[in-house]
Formats: C-alpha cells, structure tokens, sequence
C-alpha cells in the first residue's frame, strides 16, 4: 500500500463568539490543520493537528512543507523503518531549524505521523488503542525515538516497563464493562457567567461527572468566588457522593504567584494545579509543586516533546502527565512520552477538549491503561462537550466514562460535509458575516 | 509617524550546494524571512527572521498573521507602551497556542518586533547600539517584559544592572578605537574537507584571528581529526600568540554521549562545547556543564525564549549566552536575555552567522559591553563571512574585531535588487536550475 496523495484542509469552528474555550490566555475558534492520505488501494487515513483559529494556515503550510516526507512512500516500508520515518520529518535538515521539535513545525510532524497510523489500525481493522494494546512489545520500543532521553529512558527500561503481566485480560474487562474514567472541563470557562457555571456543574453532576476542572488565572477574588460556588455543587471531595475539582490557570502566573494564589485556593481543595506557570518554565514548575504539596502540579497540553517531559519528571516538577496527541510529534512521541511518565510512577491524564483531542487521547489512555500504567487509579482523560458531531466516529460517553472505540483507526475522520462547511475562508459558515 | 503597510519577502540564497554552514544537523540555504514596514512619513524600518531554507514560506505566513497588531500603529505610541506592544504579538489569544513564544510564530514576532526598533533607531538618527546605550536605565526597563521570570530577575534588579558606574565614556573609546571581539566560525563546516580547513584556518589565522569555532558531532575519529589539525594551525591557547578553539556539536549527542565524546576532545583544549545537546534540555545541558568543567558549555541559538535562558542561568548549565538576534522575539527579549546573564555572571557572546544575523548581532554586543556586562573578558560575537554584501550596511571587521556601526539603524536592510535576485522562488537565481 503507497501513499499517493496528500489533502491539507483548513478547517475552523466559529467557537470564540460563544466565549467556548475562553480562560486565561486563550479564546478562539477551535481549528484543524487537516490532512488526508490517500493510498493506491482506496484506503486512506486522517490526522490533524489542533490550533485556535488564526494561524491555522499556518500549521497548514508546515504540513504542506513535510508532506514530501511522506508523499509516494509505502505503508510497509513505514512500519519496518519507523524511527527513520519519523525523523526524516523531524530532522530534515533545513526545517529542523524552524522548531526544533516545537511549535508550528512539531505539531504539522504530530498531523502527518497521526494520519500515518490511523492508516496503519484501519490496514490492520483494529481502533488505535487495539492495535497498540496487541502489538509485541519489541515492536513498540522500536517505535521509539529515544534520541535526547537515553539519560532517562533506555530502550530496554522500556522493553521491562512493557513485560507482559499476565493481567491483560481481566483490564480489558473492566474497561469493556465500565469505560475509561473521565473528568469534564465543560463547567468552569472563564467567559461564562456564574448562573452558568452552577448550571453546567449541576449538569455534568448529574450526568455522572465527579471530577471536575474550572479555570482559574483571572483576579483571584472571582477565582475564589467560582471554586466556592462549584464546591457548593459537587460536594467536598472526601464525601461520599463528592468529587474531585481541579484547577487551570493556563500558564498566566509568575512562579511566585503561582504559589501565593494556590495559598488561597487550597480551601477549595484542589486535585491538581494545571499549567500554573509558563509551559517552558520546568524548574518554575518544580518550586512550584515543592510549595503546593501535596496539590499535584499538571501540565503537558503545550509541553513541546519528549525532551520537555523528560526534565518535567526528571525535576519531579509534575504529578500528572497531559500529553497532547498532537502537539507532540504523533503516536511514536506520545508512546516515549508515557513511557517516561510510567518510569517515574506519574499517571498520565492526556489533554483533550478543543476539537476532535478526546477522539484522540482515549486511544491513548486506554492503551496506558492495558499496557504500561496498568491501573486507572489517579487516570482520567479530559472530556469536553464540543463538536464531536464533526467525526465520522465520535466519542461515546456513558456515566462520566468513555466506552472503548470499536471503529478501526483513530476516529478522527471528519465528516466531508463537516469540512466542506466549516472550510476557512471559504466554506458557507465562514461566509455568513 | 504611523505605519501604514507591511511587507513580506521570501529571500533565499543558494548556500547549501556549496556546504556552507553544514553542520552535524543542519544544512541549508540561508535565508530571511524579511519585513518592511513603510511610514506615512517615507521612513521605513526593516527586520528578518533567519532560516535555513526550506520552511521559509512558513515563516513569512507567520509575520503576515501577526501583521494586523502592527499596521496602523503609530511609532510614538509604541515606545509609549512598549511591553502592551510585544504582548499584543506574544500573547495574541489565538495565536499563542502556536507557539507559545516558541518556534515560527516566535521568529516572526523577532522580525516584526526588529523591525520597529530599525525604525525606531532611523527615527532618532542613531544606529541600534547607541540608541540602547544612550537610554535612560527606566526605559530600558520599561521595554522589557517580566512576566515569566520575576523569580529570577525583578525590574528593581535590572534597574540596578543598569546604574551608571562612570565608566560610560572609557568603554565607548576603548570601543572605537579597537572595535569589539569575535570570533570566526568560517573554518570548520563539517561539509569541508580537510585542505580546505587548514586553509581557511590558516586564512583566518592571519587576518588576526585568535579564536576558532569548529563543528563536531560526526564520527568522533573525525571530530579529532579535525582539531588536532586545526590546533596544528593556530598553536596552543596557552601559547603567545595562540587561540581559542571552540567546539559546536548542534545538538546532535545524547546527555551521555555528549560526557564520552569531550573526554576524547579535551586534549585539544577546547573554550567551550557548544549545543553538546538537545535545545530544550536544561537539566541535559547542566549534568554536562559539570561533568565536562572547566570546559564552558554554550548554546542559545534555538533556545526560544526568555524562559529557556532564565532556566539554563539558574541551573548553572551555561557558562556563556548565546542568544540569537530574532530566534527570540526581537529587541525586548533580547534586552531580559542579556540582563538575565549579567545577573548570573554569565558572558554574552551572540550567535551569528548565516545571512544579516552578524549584522544584528553586532548592535547587541557593544550595548552589553557599554551598559550592562561592561567588560570585554569573555566576549566575543561570532563571524562569519558570507553574504554580507547583501546588505545596505554591512558589518565591517579590522583584525578580527568588529568596528561599531555608524548608520542610524539595525543594519539588516537588504539591497532592493538582492530581494529581487533572491526572492523564492520567483527571483532569476532560482530560475535558473
């Protein structure tokens, strides 16, 4: 099977009026830089790399500038040659410069390579999270770019992290029986209004929901009256019925802020603290999960790649790992990735929301589950109620949990008629002002 | 003065055939995404964003999307706020998640932010450095935003790095008489063979060269190779009229890889190891930085941000600051970076190199040297000589020094008919393969 043609579409959701999505550093239109593979046999696959609105053309040029990396090249010659795949993509010598590993380029990289293996599981009739699950352990690690973690990783670290345990089975039980734990981020945006958030927490309540995230990074007294009013709701979280309530800040504090308006918001008790500082700042990140103990320091839905987690866990700077599945340079940089998390004992609760990231990440957590993490003690995979109707196979949520996808591939196929209507500039819904 | 249109140019030039600038990870044709801002007055200010080829296209369209936030300001009110001005590019709400503050959308934010400081300089009839040097410490201070880094330096603490010592005047004419150190990285490219590294560091030896940067990170055998026979040329650093050898690997060794390989390569003395890692990776760069001591371990040329640096001064992982004139964001995270080091003990000697960066990077120098370093030991910009003649007004060197800039400006204005020459992929040389 040869790849013979590559579509890039830029697609955008008209999300930022809503005030959708809006906390402390971002409101925007939730967007894809979209991509599909079209092979000789018919078959093809679909990946796309998550923005906010303006810039996704951009993230579409940087797709476009990788493509002939991928562009003519078979499957199978993919699947036998993976790391050197994977870096003709990240290390090509003139548009390495332009990251390297980062930003727009890095996450084009996580576009083409999802696209890439969503072709793969829909070769092999398997969803990701099964393809992933069955797959030998020796085949996994080689996968793997372990360029810049060996001092943290080695390969056959990872081979022992994979070692069969013989609990296979009774895990992909419970998950069949009871889904994938989630938390929602639906209740608390900043550009809500208070009757709005105590309806939507009521919702996801009773919907199920016992853990929950609101966004913090405004002035701390509206931060204070939120998280009180949402407690008020949900119940503490010893109680019986009670849940979990998690705070964001989306990266808007200095550190030594950080740490003072966690002294404030701890009678809220808080689960974790996310992105209080800078996605960069890893030391920053380490003083402050010295000073909030035993509230968990999370972050990871713009940590850049492998090289960032690393020293995250190194420093022992998080307690939960948020990789996104695209931001990073695809499924081979997320399975290094939660392979360093589970080699330093950290869950790992990938970042979902935006459009089409929960589609993503439950593969994912799911394949944590079955495979490395082992357990779904401290895992929730983010969970957002947008725009799922675009996919060709959504999400399916029962009780607050995801059930396990069945579909073969990554279930992040578009809709066509979703990306002919929601197509930047150009499509109808764009069109409308 | 307002500024009234914003234009964008994609100019190339045809470097990587000859092996120019090969390294152990790159390999390139130089090139600028470059930006002219014209005024309602007839001035005009110009700024790039240095790439390595391919991928410039993309960041062209990242200038272009951050272009709305500085068409239709006026100068004055930009100096007038300056911090409101970088924010409106840094922290764009939608823009930001390319980034953030890393990557394309950072570069292109480095060329616009350059841009207005040219113009701002050929406003005041002063060519960069003296612009900076001659400003009030409070509006050096006023430039710079904080955010992110009050943990390790307080606008009170800059303030302070800023004070005037009366030594002001003594440096100027030290500076104009000698000019300002470099040093020539023209010797070693990996793409060279051997004749031609003993050529050209015996060239450079006798142009007054006392300080040799060679590329390493290919075989090791090779590495050795290599520096014996460049140490062949310039003699011992201990020796009277011997020089510096420095060492890059472009990040291309693992953490303990980078240990091995400058257990080999200490017999050649080398000043510094620069990039023995990946960019990203703090914690990497300072578990060298003390295995490999005395020896200095140096990078800054892809380290995205403010932050990075603050990190790699904390953790003691650098012993010099190579910051790039536009791989940060331009003039005012330039003027944190450098007040960063100086409060960390740490010598500023800028990254050059490739097309205009020399041009740039001059200005940033001789500003440290006169107001915040205040000391020639330890400092040194890189040079090296191509494509200057491109420029409207070029670097000048005499005996190995830079000579101070005397036109009002930033230096990085190209030749109208160099943009045209040059203009991918429209321009007649690349027409004409």
């Amino acid at each position: 099977m040869k790849i013979v043609s590559i579509d890039v579409h830029d697609v955008r959701f008209p999300t930022a009026a809503a005030g959708d999505g809006s906390d402390a550093i971002n409101r925007g239109d939730y967007s894809a830089a979209y991509v599909t593979l079209t092979t000789d046999t018919g078959l093809s696959g679909s990946g796309f790399t998550f923005t906010n609105g303006r810039g996704n053309e951009i993230a579409c040029a940087a797709i476009k500038a990788l493509a002939h990396h991928v562009a003519g090249r078979s499957l199978d010659e993919i699947v036998e040659e993976p790391v050197a795949f994977w870096r003709s993509l990240t290390a090509d010598v003139q548009l390495r410069w332009l990251g390297p590993e980062k930003g727009v380029i890095h996450m084009a990289t996580g576009a083409l390579v999802n696209a890439v293996w969503d072709l793969r599981a829909k070769a092999e009739g398997k969803p990701m999270w099964r393809l992933l699950a069955e797959m030998p352990a020796e085949e996994i690690v080689r996968n793997i770019d372990f360029r810049h973690i060996v001092d943290a990783l080695t390969p056959e670290e990872a081979l022992s992290l994979l070692k069969d345990d013989g609990g296979y089975a009774s895990r992909l039980e419970v998950l069949e029986r009871d889904g994938f734990p989630s938390y929602t981020t639906s209740v608390g945006w900043l550009g809500y209004p208070d009757d709005q958030v105590n309806a939507l927490t009521r919702q996801a309540y009773d919907a199920g929901w016992r853990a929950m995230k609101m966004k913090v990074g405004g002035p701390i007294e509206d931060d204070v009256r939120r998280a009180g009013l949402i407690r008020s709701v949900i119940g503490d979280s010893a109680s019986k019925d009670g849940s979990l309530l998690m705070m964001d800040a989306n990266q808007v504090w200095d550190v030594p802020e950080a740490i003072e308006n966690m002294k404030r918001l701890k009678e809220f008790d808080p689960y974790w603290i996310e992105e209080p500082t800078h996605a960069d700042d890893v030391l920053g990140h380490a003083a402050i999960a010295r000073a909030v103990a035993p509230i968990r320091v999370a972050t990871g839905e713009v940590a850049a790649n492998r090289v960032i987690f690393k020293q995250l866990l190194q420093a022992d700077a998080i307690g939960v790992c948020q990789v996104d599945a695209c931001r990073v340079g695809g499924v081979n940089e997320v399975l290094s990735i939660v392979l360093l998390a589970a080699k330093f004992g950290v869950p790992v609760c990938p970042h979902a929301g935006g459009v089409g990231l929960c589609e993503y990440v439950q593969h994912l957590s799911i394949f944590d589950y079955l495979r490395v993490g082992r357990s779904l003690e401290g895992r929730m995979v983010e969970y957002v109620d947008h725009l799922h109707e675009h996919f060709v196979d959504p999400v399916v949520t029962r009780n607050g949990r995801y059930l396990p996808p069945a579909a073969p591939g990554y279930s992040v196929t578009l809709r066509p008629e979703s990306i002919a209507d929601y197509s930047f500039p150009d499509g109808p819904v764009w069109q409308q002002d």
